[in-house]
Formats: structure tokens, sequence, C-alpha cells
């Protein structure tokens, strides 16, 4: 018999969130009630679900009671404090922050890539990060057909991926900056990120920066590509280094991706790859200017591959172009295919 | 006895003879007159040259007569026209195009890398593209002490490369989609690049094409990087492969580069020869989020490196961030640059 849930969004006035209660709604979940939590700022705020109203309520542990499967996307802290709230009280979590990501009790699923992970989850699963995600969809295949020995990938990343007031930041900045201020005259207290100590303009700029720096010179958003990349496709032998860089994108993170197969193929194998793999749309046609882009990205669920070609010296080297709605796959659609996945295998339920 | 030169300019309305004629006005190159020559639009129109006003003429064969140098930034076709014709009046051409770039009896000139090659001129010096050139200052001194085995570079490269009519088109698209409008209804007639058939909006996006496909499924841009940086550092052997992208910056082109050395070394010794390197300053204190920045590079002549570190899996890689000014180092200062080198190598005449 099929269940129906009682389904909650935390953090549902966020940029993810938002798009969190999209996704719901055009979902195959079956969803019997919906409740919508956000800080004691928003609470009191009404939204709509499939046209309904919805006031929201304030993220306190009680408000788990009777709900079935909740949807986290307010910050690691806020994961941290509340999904063993909800856990203990019988809620199944899918959280979209870091906080659970490298538990090694807490699965983290990319649905097309190791759905399977979710049989062993214990309460948690975690949503990777939105620059892993778009590129395991498109690097699984290769790996299953032709092993995958090493990546190096360059991100151009969206701001919305730091959220509504990024966004807002962002555009403040280039309406000055178009008005004739000059760029040290504009104000810049969010990017490249909340949590360090200073912040640059993101307009007309490409900030190499994404979250705060950690170990040998890395960021941890390039850190968390690496280690995540490795527990998604559950082999530390890949080689993978990153550089995480933000532009001034709205929506929409692309990557310029290397990687180096380990057995012999070529530019039209994985094209062909590209064209089955689920959760991809290869476009790559340079002849007629083909190429996935973030402007044509968004609202979209799928990742977009093109510029597949051969490294000009290394046999077994490939580079590609990957692109997508950092804030659907990247984000909110991942978390909401989580759920709809869990749905299937009969997963909706704390062991 | 040190000579004076009568000096033209070819291109004096565009992005980067706009930059040409700002810093000839500041060099110590010896100049007794200057002449701006510019498409029959623009002449009879006024510029100033060190607070003196000089009427704009219009580019025919005839100007270049009495003329000693020249520097030319019309467009590869123009050079292709007029260079030949300037160097058999007595001129001595440094060319910003595409167009003399690969011939052999050429050199592609870097200064701080390989003014020697001035001595072989025979009229024509060409200036190496602007995204090659930012690489190359930063790359060499690596070379020179430790070699170079291998280059992995995606671009991000700003509008100001395209001229002026992109930098407009920009801007306007930004108004535009500020305002509310969306991206489909905007006005892209430039980018990616002029010579192709479709064109895309940049505002908000990364297009990862530049100048049209050439063979392999790379852009003219992305062998234009390959094969200068060979000519230039003289050695066929180094691999290397480019992904180039434009993004919506105005100016300074920011480069993600991962090198593969032939002896050891390590960050430190990396910092240090950056540290040395003539045109280059090192920016890399992760600690004080210290690193280049395309905002931070406009308007100066030097290159900027950054983000040095060890790639995580091979032994003898290397990552770093490299950021200058497209329209000065990239263009019009290393034009000027080659300038000032010819004249204290007493090099300009036509042999």
């Amino acid at each position: 018999m099929s269940r129906e849930y009682h389904v909650a969004v935390v953090g549902a006035t966020g940029a993810v969130g938002t798009k969190i209660i999209e996704m719901l709604e055009g979902s195959s979940l079956p969803i019997k009630a919906i409740k919508f939590l956000a800080s004691k700022r928003s609470a009191g705020k009404q939204l709509t679900f499939k046209d309904q109203p919805v006031i929201i309520r304030e993220l306190v542990a009680e408000e788990f009671e009777g709900v079935d499967l909740a949807i986290f996307s307010a910050g690691g802290e806020l994961s941290k404090k509340f999904a063993p709230e909800a856990v203990k009280r019988g809620v199944v979590v899918i959280d979209n922050t870091s906080a659970f990501r490298m538990d090694e009790k807490t699965p983290l699923v990319v649905p097309e890539v190791n759905a399977d992970a979710l049989h062993q989850h214990q309460g948690i699963i975690a949503n990777p990060n939105c620059s892993t995600i778009q590129m395991m969809v498109a690097l699984e295949p290769i790996r299953q057909k032709v092993g995958l020995d090493r990546v190096i990938v360059s991100t151009y990343q969206a701001v919305s991926g730091a959220g509504m007031s990024a966004i807002k930041e962002l555009e403040s900045q280039l309406t000055d900056m178009l008005a004739g201020k000059s760029a040290d005259d504009v104000t810049a207290a969010i990017l490249p990120c909340g949590g360090d100590k200073k912040h640059y303009p993101l307009a007309f700029n490409a900030l190499p920066q994404i979250d705060v720096f950690g170990e040998d010179g890395y960021t941890f958003e390039e850190w968390k590509m690496v280690n995540e990349t490795k527990k998604i496709m559950s082999d530390d032998s890949i080689k993978i280094s990153v550089t995480c860089v933000r532009v001034p994108v709205l929506s929409g993170h692309s990557e310029s991706v290397y990687l180096e197969v380990k057995e012999p193929t070529d530019v039209a194998t994985i094209q062909a790859l590209m064209n089955e793999a689920p959760g991809v749309v290869l476009q790559d046609d340079p002849a007629n200017q083909l190429y996935p882009q973030a402007l044509t990205s968004i609202d979209k669920k799928e990742t977009f591959v093109g510029r597949i070609r051969r490294d000009l010296d290394v046999e077994n080297g490939f580079h590609m172009w990957i692109v997508s709605d950092n804030l659907l796959k990247g984000a909110a659609w991942n978390s909401v295919q989580i759920a709809e996945t869990l749905h299937q295998l009969e997963l909706v339920r704390v062991p």
C-alpha cells in the first residue's frame, strides 16, 4: 500500500528553500501534509503550496512531531542542531548543508549515481555540494565504462549558491557600477563568503575563493568537491584537484573539467555515454555553436555537457564543459529526487 | 646619439588603441611626432597626446611616409593590408592582431621572456594574444628554473578583449536584465565573437567560446594560446591544452593554470620565483584572503599571481591563479614595451 507523507521544508524562505517548494509541487512524492519552517523573523508569514496558503512556523524541535520527511536548507549550524532532533522524532532528514556529508554513517547521494547508498541511511541523508553533483552525473557513466584516473576542475560558480542576500548584493553592485560608481565605492559585505574577514565586490570580477581557506592552500569548497567525489563514487584512488571561482552569474554553475580515463576511448564514445546518461543532456556541436551555457540551464533539472574534446597531448585525456542550475540539480531538485527515491525504495523510515 | 621617433598609432579610437596612446604618453620612448590613424569614419576627429590636440587621419598607405614606428590595433585584415605597406616605407610595425603571429619570419615577443627574438625582425613584430602574454610572464621563470612539462589552462576572459562595442553590449544587457528583462529579450549581436553566425548574451553568463571553432573541437583563441606559448618559449615539446571562456567582466583576464614541472620543487620556491620575476607581482596569502582579482588588476601593467599550491595527487603538479589587465599587459602595454625595447636595442629600423 502506498504511503503518503507529512513533509517539512526547513529554511523555506531561502534561495534553495524556495526552489525545494517548487520542486515538491511538481514531484511525484505523495504528500499528505506540508510544513514550512524558518527563523523567528519569517514565522507567521504566508507562502503557498499548490495554490494553498501555508503559514511559516518557527523552527523548534517540537515542530518535527508527526513529520515523516524533512528537507533542510537553512545552514550547517541549524542542521547540526535540529536534524538529530528531527530523527529522534522519527523524521527522515535530507540535508542540503555540509554538516553531515563526510560523516561515515550518512549516505551522500546523487540518485543517478549511488541511490543504493540510501539503504544504509540511519535517519539522515546528505545532499552533496552543488558543484560536486553536476560533475558526478556527467563523470559516473564515463567511470563505469572506461575508468577514471584523474580529474582537474576549474569552476565558474553562480552567486545564488551563496543565497538571496548575495544575489541582492551583486545586483546592487552592478547597478551602482553601471551608474558610474567605482568598484572601491560599492557595498561588499557578503562575498567571497559570509564566514570570512574580508569582502570583495563580485560585479565585473572573478573571485578565486568560495568558502574559507582550509589545508594546503585549498578552500573548503575545493575540499568538498575532492572528498565528496571520492565518497559518492566509492573510490578513494581517483586523483582530483579543484579550483573554485565565483563569477558574476546569477544561477547556473559552469565547470571546465579535464579528465584522464583508464582505458582507451574517443570523443564519440563519450558523447554517446552522455546521450544515454540519466539526468544528462548532451549539447555538443561546435559547428553550430551549441554548448552548455549558464543562462540556458536555468530552471532545468538536467546537467548539460558539451565541448568534449581530446587533450592535445595526453592520449587518455579529455576536456569537457559541464553546466547545471545550481539551485535545482545542485540543491533543490537533487534533494527532492532523493525524497522520491526513498519513497520508491520504501526507505522513508528511521531504522 | 639617441634617436627620436615619429610614431603612428593605427586604430587609435579602439579599446586597445586608446590604451596604447595612454601608455605612449607615459613611456620613456623618445617621441618627436605622433600620428593617429583610424577608419574614414573617425578621420577628422580630435584626440590629445600629452595635452596637445591631434587630429585623426584616415588610414591610407601614404600616411606611413616619414613614420619610424607604428603600433597597429585595428583588426587582422587591416594589419595584413597595411603593415607590409608601412614596412615598404621603412616603418617598423608592432602588430597587435593575430595576422603575423605564427609567421616564421615574424618575432612574437613578450619582452620579459624573449626580447632577444627582436634581433631577427624584418620589419614586423607581433604582439601575442592577451591571454598568452600574462601566462608567459608567470610561467617562463618557472620553466627556466625547474622545466615545464605540461600546462592545462581554463580562462576567465573580460569583454574588453572583444572591443568597445562588446563592452557597450554587455552593459546594455546588464541594464536591461537588472530592470527585469529576460535573457531571451536582450540584444546580443556581437559575442561570443564577431565573425560567427550565432550570438549569445554574456550578462550573467559564461560563454565557452572565444573566436570561431577550429580543428579538433578547439576554438582559435585556444589554438592561439597553444601555438603562441610554444613559439614564445621556443619549445615545441611543452604539452598544453586550453579552455577559453568569456565571463561578464569588463577588464582583467583571469586564468586557472595547472602545470607540471620537470624537476622537484615546492610552493615556496615558486613564490620566490614570482617575487623576483620581472613584470610579476605575487599576491598569495590565503590567511589574509590575498589573491589576484580582475577588478584590482585594472590599469596596472603587472601580471598578478596567487593561489599557488601543490596538486593533491601529482608530485610535480601545481595550481595557480594568474590575472592581468588584458588591455595593458595583454595588449597596449606589451606593445609599447616592445617599442621601448626596440629603442634600447637600437632596432627601430627595417633591415
